[in-house]
């Protein structure tokens, strides 16, 4: 593969002089001479790092397969015409500022380019080396948009013991993609694990990601962007209650990917993950000091892991504390062997998932050199217990580096200096094993196992003006007009039209009513909501008014307000115990049609209290998302309360995701609130916004 | 100073084996041989570290004035009686299991103990090194409960180019405390900052803190216990709402001092302190990478800081973004002194309080050595740059050690290896300048400025039956035979008798009511609420009812179902636009007292939206502690609503913390809820209970 194992390269811009990257880029070619030939380009002609070099590519006697491009930008087009001419299949574009001009012309002779503006690529399979900076061969691919982020990963990966199977700066993404460079890996057989910078993402990342994941290969996600300027302005409560960020993690939940905020975090978490995904979020937590034991399990609890009291601990040395966090309370000092005793006991009595050794191992060999050789002895203890149980171990050592540390990491042991760095990387790995969960239990999507009165009414709502979005838009002059006294000029459909595109959600008995007397006729029973059909944001506008026992006063109230337009009198849902929920979708720019539920009324919005994910989602999602809402106890029953109808709500979401996923002219739909009960879920208000060129035809 | 700066010291069971603890301490102790007399006790009296020894303390000519114990516990009697009759007066009791007796005998001759069970004490200033591990001198001031903690913060210390200017490693506190360790901190020169690792506090830990900040070396607090077991069973919202760690933030909020939950977090905190108290939250962010540049922001948000927009940026280099964080795109590696132009740029310009440097900078030397004496006379470019304008600056460099870092590090720029410890580190170093304003605005406590209308009714209800806590105790005699049918005995004061104890609350009108006759005769005005009068958490007991119209009818249901007691008919608070909260008050057993804000109803508890502060605030205080609740918006009038009356709700919080403060006897002091509005507060229900042997006595 030309990107890859090119049959030979040629650097064009290779330079003697060190403080240049033609030179760097020269010496990393050189790395690989023998595999491959690999040509040194100098305008000037002298020798580089004491290799001749020719003047031009033409000078070849045969063409290289792969050009790195190291020159000015204005000497570029001369170059890849050049190259073009005598048959390259292949450039790594590392200068910045390479015309469109230039991309299109090597794409049309069927050639490919990396980049440009990109560090370049490295290939510890094939000796590949051309790219900026040193690597150390090892397990960790890595795809990048930014190079220096990707070379930060890279040096972190080194440091950790990890290193790098592959090194992909994808730069401008002007022809190979990130897409494209992720896909490479899943059959790269050197590459475990897979670190991935993005800032921006294209629809082919998601199935990237999973198939990797199926491949055994998990990808962790860096990306920015949580301090972004306030969102676009958003028509919905759903549009500001989900962030760009909130979507990227739906879509890594989605790809079995996990996102991390930092290039230390995603090398932290790879190393853990180059060992496996651990099994579950139990942690048992061992040191010598009572101190640093009670640290670790407090950031283990902070990183959503779980300490559990531990029941079989026969074999711990004498003295040590038997609860977790376990004590050693000297007895690691004293005999060094008791570490790995310590270990082995955890990991061989089944009762946690992971274990974190905190503390000064790792340190004697470095105070008392008489001791390494048993410290060492002890580290390829704690690295078989790991291998042979699958308990994943990660050690926090004070010291940096050690025989022993160098031990624990040969042995696939992750060490981390700060006990932080280990504990957010269990805690992220574990997330990751909690989506395997999830995968393994969703079975396909059931046929709808709950039966409609719970989540709809019998019939459509009575007065519905309207059957259709488009036999709403019909009627939208009146209207128009309403608004303009009123608001901005709005060509949404109303809250009837959205009831009616919504049949298979249960809305409270309503009317559309236009005058006092067909307010006074009105079968419905009290007490009433009165609402103006048309406004979007109706509590914000006094749109709408609830606890009306008299709907004729109320009508003749907003009417004189709000002039004519179609108003609804509606039946009050007035279930006792029912808990207000908002459900949303919307398409996401980058990723799709997503789905959103949150807690009701202000608390969404206050305390940010909402789960999504990318749409459709199957009744069985849905009900994990709403266990993730930090309101969930009131979905359980709270303080004795009835339990509301868990299993119709779940329905209605999964419903409104298929909505939204089949239905691309629709830019968002929103219930909020919805209110549900023992008795089922009813959703007291809706909206739906047409995808943008419907609005924006409609306000001309 | 007999710990600080002994005229002579001893160390018994000193060792020529390298891995026995006294042969570390014999060997820091001959690192002062300069400055003072060292004495090694050997048993078998050979050469320790080519130094003769004395069998016993007795042999030596004159008594040595601090004795380190490095012998067996068994041992350890002799030996201190031998060095008590010869004179000794201070022991480093680095043996665990040293006897109490052995401790009051030292004590009762007049000398003095650090320990047992600790790792020692260190002393840059004068040359002391009684304790195990090596220290780099500098000038962070070490008090820590767990030796290895205190070791491993020493250690990290060392590696970022802090140091440690003093260690003290209290272990059982016997005799001399964390408190007594802290202060001796305050006139020593050497430390400029403290880093505090405790597990439980004494009275003296607060003012001691205070004294430290007020001398201009703040104190930075490790604690644990986040993830401890649930809390104590709590008789109140208050006491399940107010967790320890919660309770020891506000202790730190009130001593100046700011808590940590890692090692790593507190050195690298220290690290920032040491060169001053960062002016604000304003971060400038300078990266030679976008992708970099927007990691540092996306953290610099998430912890705290802002990241504002920059309007005079005149002198950056050609090709840099203009905008926070700033990107310069290359210019710093075409030409290394960009950066430190750049940060000069925003340290001059007076709209940020820190800057952060974050990249490749400090790793072009190690890649290229002809860059290395540049790069180098940037770094100090940089310092003098962050020393000339009071700026914080600190640097995230992908290099964890080279010239140019050590040269930042000995300029008073601290340089992390990892960007989220700089963001870290500068959140909460803000978050300390943060609590310097307030006290720079708090004023001293004011009189009252809230009408009492505001926040309390004219007289006291009617039909209240006891005018004091000692008449309701005289009256519990019926109750707990009422209570025995319903509930477990109870000795608290009912509803009634709390409201006449917070007699500067306002609470709606309400009477005790006995009988149906009562409540058909009542000239209070509907809707009522009804409560059992006796029942702490009516509403889980359904104690209480309310949106009562028939009151007759609703008094005989709860009656047949509770039994005889006292009820209480009250009016309802039916105003609109009221935002519920809980206020309460607690004694902690650590702190003393404390007192809380949270969230009305279900979010304090689902939202853990509380807000805590030891006892007594001021109103001013109280405000604060609405700003930090997350429903601190519907405070200042939610989406168009009327502000409630803030300044009454202060007053009131501020209240109840003087109650608390002044009435030792009561344990805890609960309003909830409470509801403010326009108008101002009022109460709906409230509890006292008294202080335990009170509560005791009486369930006898």
């Amino acid at each position: 593969m030309i990107f890859s194992d090119p049959a030979s390269v040629a650097v064009v811009g290779a330079s003697d002089d060190p403080a240049k990257w033609g030179h760097w880029l020269a010496r990393g070619a050189l790395v690989g001479r023998d595999r491959r030939a690999v040509h040194l380009v100098n305008r000037g002609g002298g020798p580089v790092l004491s290799e001749p070099t020719v003047r031009s590519l033409s000078e070849l006697t045969e063409a290289p397969e792969l050009v790195v491009l190291a020159v000015p930008a204005a000497h570029v087009p001369a170059v890849v015409d050049e190259a073009l001419a005598v048959g390259v299949r292949g450039f790594v574009g590392i200068t910045s500022g390479i015309d469109e001009a230039v991309v299109r012309r090597i794409r049309a002779a069927g050639a490919r380019i990396l980049g440009p503006n990109c560090l370049g690529v490295y290939d510890a399979a094939t000796s590949l080396h051309l790219a900026w900076g040193r690597f150390q061969s090892g397990s960790l691919g890595i795809v990048s948009q930014s190079g220096q982020v990707g070379l930060e990963i890279g040096g972190l990966a080194a440091t950790s013991g990890l290193g790098v199977s592959r090194f992909v700066s994808v730069g401008n993404q002007a022809d190979v993609t990130a897409t494209e460079a992720l896909l490479d890996l899943v059959s790269h057989d050197m590459t475990t694990v897979v670190g991935l910078y993005l800032e921006s993402f294209g629809p082919g990342i998601v199935p990237a990601m999973a198939e990797l994941r199926a491949a055994g290969k998990p990808v962790v996600l860096l990306t920015v962007g949580s301090s972004a300027a306030a969102q676009e302005a958003a028509l919905t409560h759903t549009g500001a209650l989900t962030s760009s960020l909130d979507v990227v993690d739906a879509a890594c939940r989605r790809a079995g990917a996990i996102r991390v905020a930092t290039p230390a975090a995603l090398v932290d978490l790879a190393a853990v993950l180059s060992g496996g995904i651990p099994r579950g979020r139990r942690i048992g937590v061992i040191s010598d000091s009572g101190g640093q034991g009670a640290i670790a399990a407090d950031l283990a609890v902070a990183a959503g892991l779980s300490v559990p009291t531990l029941t079989s601990v026969d074999g711990l040395p004498e003295g040590a504390s038997r609860r977790n966090p376990i004590d050693l309370a000297g007895a690691g000092e004293r005999d060094l062997a008791n570490y790995a005793r310590a270990v082995e006991v955890l990991a061989r009595g089944g009762e946690v998932d992971t274990v974190v050794l905190s503390g000064y191992f790792g340190s004697y060999g470095e105070d008392t050199p008489s001791l390494e050789s048993a410290e060492v002895a002890v580290a390829e203890r704690i690295c078989r217990a790991a291998a042979e149980s699958g308990v994943t171990v990660v050690v926090h050592s004070m010291r940096p580096d050690s025989a022993a540390v160098r031990a624990l990491r040969a042995g696939g042991v992750p060490v981390q200096h700060t006990i932080e760095r280990a504990m957010a990387a269990l805690g992220d790995a574990t997330r990751l094993a909690s989506l395997d969960e999830r995968s393994t239990r969703a079975a396909s999507r059931p046929g709808m196992s709950v039966p409609a009165e719970r989540m709809k009414a019998g019939g459509p709502p009575g007065g519905d003006p309207c059957a259709s979005l488009a036999a709403r838009e019909t009627s939208t002059a009146g209207e128009r007009q309403v608004a303009r006294t009123n608001a901005p000029p709005s060509c949404r459909p109303g809250y009837l039209t959205a009831r009616t595109l919504l049949d298979f959600v249960r809305f409270p008995r309503a009317h559309a009513v236009t005058s006092v007397a067909e307010t006074r006729a009105t079968p419905l029973r009290g007490p009433y909501a009165l609402k103006a059909d048309w406004l979007a944001h109706k509590s914000e506008h006094d749109g709408v008014k609830t606890n009306v026992t008299d709907p004729a006063a109320a009508f003749e109230e907003m009417h004189a307000r709000l002039g004519p337009g179609t108003y609804v009198l509606e039946e009050m849902d007035t279930r006792e115990n029912a808990v207000e929920l908002i459900i949303g979708a919307r398409q996401d720019h980058s990723f799709g049609p997503v789905v959103l539920v949150g807690a009701g009324g202000l608390h969404a919005e206050l305390f940010n209290d909402t789960a999504i994910e990318l749409a459709p989602v199957t009744p069985a999602t849905a009900r994990e998302m709403l266990d993730r809402l930090v309101c969930a106890p009131l979905l359980k029953g709270w303080r004795g309360a009835p339990a509301p109808d868990v299993e119709a709500l779940a329905e209605v979401i999964a419903r409104i995701s298929e909505m939204i996923s089949a239905r691309p002219d629709l830019a968002e739909i929103e219930l909020n609130p919805v209110r549900v009960g023992p008795d089922g879920v009813v959703a007291v208000d809706a909206l739906v916004i047409p995808d943008r060129p419907l609005q924006e035809e409609c306000a001309e």
